[in-house]
């Protein structure tokens, strides 16, 4: 018998932590502005930049990923400047929110959810507005499982004056990230995806672009004002939270462990067992097309007539597991499997075995086992 | 032998956490958007209200005390707009600098650290600008261990159109606050203090009064926008730092168990306690006068001529006791002794026997024991 405790986290996020990680949280406080702990706070951001592959300035935040999506916009935008808001899911609108927030002019440019970005459009969008300040872009959308193109957006967006806003939260630690060799001017994240990290942890670099832009613009916010991060001795003029940062050191361990490029191999992998699993069960993906498919969250339709949320009822009442359903207006119409993190082939496999006993009960016309075969396959002799 | 985990926090905060509150913490997470955990978190909301005592919406939010000082003001002000800023210490200027920061016009009243606050003053200033939208002040400053007449200012302030913005951080739980019969609009604390949790989690407690203005401002920040909390049917727009929430969960537990009248009555005899045994070994306390000191930080002149640096170094070297030092231009005047959360008589006890023996090794005239012994005077047939 499973008790609550072991349910196993199949959503995008907040993701399964390893008890490593969790014990290392239990560890008695250090003063937050002693030497012990400022030198190990400090490596720990030092460490973040090679997640991030970047030499650029490195920030620990205490907050949510939202905060460091905040602290990127608010701290370059003047009220009536231009932001290119590239959309195509509930986290690049949640940019375009904050954008406006903060008064600037977001030209949104929106592609249909599951549709792939059109780079193109972002060329040309940039090249009618010269005065565009800063491009937002999500580089995973987890509303929608898809992948978006940072490189070749990077690639444009360096030859102009504007600033590439990333927010890369579901995705840093789990797929391929460059920041430098990307051009990202801006990149946020959070800690409670593939870093394996409860939420409470957020981190956002800035590069010498970003910060002649920052120097410039007096910082809407005064709590993640970025200036002041700079400037305090520590890169943390509030206090940090001690037990995240525990959690943060011992997952990074695991990270450099493993290797980073082990890491991201190891949920590529298991995204393509994910959605042959799914195929062989008769189910469509959700992205339009498989090259854009997340590396860490996998989404697919619901059959014709199924009710998504008592299969995702089934899948947690009689196997413990928990996957996400579909947001805004795909509500009921996706469902979502996390695999980020510490997601492991095991989990993987009994995720799907327990999707094709649920999406029988409810009644979809399934032989129990393929969609299983399908994932096996993939890892078959591995 | 003691090793470094169980270093005595005797400084201003962080304070020592109990192991119960610790385990918890490295509970594995539960889906933030879950049924089980959003009940969970509302219902620490609901038991924050009791320690506020407040009836007001009050939110929890992922980030420090900072966050919610931020939140009170860039939620409420203006650019341009009138704020009395009561400042006596460094907690006291950061909120100035917040005002600022939001564009506010921040007429500072200030009060020489360490001195009473004149309310009569506070009076003066909100007669002679019928235009102060509100009023900043810090309940119990850190910096200069004086607590400040908030009960006071508040009726004053009801008699205005302004909004009584407080900073509780290093009070609440700790010490007697009423949010609502002091007619505090917004009241803004942190967990890493008389709560004894780790620093990660804040709440702010918002009043009718604050709310109306609050509709009426645009505020200034996404990620602490209140009404953002407000619409939110969790009350948290963003993810929430579960594991922070497991921790208040069970820190509330404790402040219940013990109950709060008792908990503040503690921390008065202890606080008690402390200034008897420091003035018993012929020291000075800084505020100017005792009924001004706070309760859960005692803050004393360094005798002339003596490191306080020294002093404290031999206080952790050989005691393993931290205690802290002057902040600002207090560098070096003065000495804090922290006593708060879970602090007990026999932790007084022995910081008190400690400092002692390191004043005496610095050179310090002092007959052994004396400060030690009005302390246990003080707790003698309890």
């Amino acid at each position: 018998m499973e008790t609550n405790e072991r349910l196993l986290l199949m959503i995008p996020g907040p993701t399964i932590v390893d008890p490593k990680v969790l014990r290392a949280m239990s560890k008695p406080i250090m003063p937050h502005r002693g030497k012990e702990f400022s030198e190990m706070f400090l490596e720990q951001a030092e460490r973040m930049k090679q997640v991030f592959r970047t030499k650029n300035d490195l920030f620990l935040l205490a907050g949510s990923g939202t905060a460091a999506m905040d602290a990127a916009v608010s701290n370059t935008i003047k009220p009536g400047e231009k932001v290119l808001c590239i959309v195509s899911g509930k986290f690049s609108e949640r940019f375009t929110e904050i954008v406006k927030c903060y008064g600037g002019e977001a030209l949104e440019l929106n592609f249909e959810w599951g549709k792939e970005i059109d780079v193109n459009k972002v060329k040309e969008a940039l090249d009618e507005n010269n005065d565009i300040k800063a491009i937002t872009v999500v580089h995973n959308e987890t509303s929608t499982g898809v992948k978006n193109p940072i490189k070749e957006i990077g690639k444009i967006v360096k030859e102009t004056n504007a600033l590439l806003i990333v927010d890369t939260i579901s995705s840093l630690g789990g797929d391929n990230i460059n920041v430098d060799e990307w051009n990202i001017d801006l990149c946020a994240t959070g800690s409670q995806k593939c870093l394996a990290i409860p939420p409470g942890i957020a981190a956002i670099s800035i590069s010498e672009k970003a910060w002649n832009v920052i120097e410039k613009t007096n910082g809407y916010s005064y709590y993640l004002n970025l200036k002041k991060y700079k400037k305090h001795k520590h890169h943390a003029p509030y206090t940090q939270p001690v037990s995240m940062v525990y959690g943060l050191k011992v997952a990074l361990d695991m990270i450099f462990e493993e290797g980073l490029e082990n890491r991201i191999e190891r949920h590529r992998k298991l995204a393509k067992a994910t959605r042959e699993g799914v195929k062989g069960m008769g189910l469509k993906l959700f992205p339009e097309k498989e090259e854009i498919c997340s590396n860490t969250v996998t989404s697919l339709r619901v059959p014709k007539g199924m009710n998504d949320k008592k299969i995702r009822e089934i899948m947690k009442d009689k196997y413990n597991i928990v996957i996400a359903g579909g947001q805004a207006h795909l509500k009921g119409k996706i469902m979502r499997i996390g695999h980020m993190g510490n997601v492991s082939k095991r989990d993987i496999l009994c995720t799907l075995a327990a999707l094709e006993l649920a999406l029988k009960e409810v009644g979809f016309k399934i032989e129990l086992g393929n969609g299983v075969r399908k994932a096996q396959e993939t890892m078959d002799g591995e």
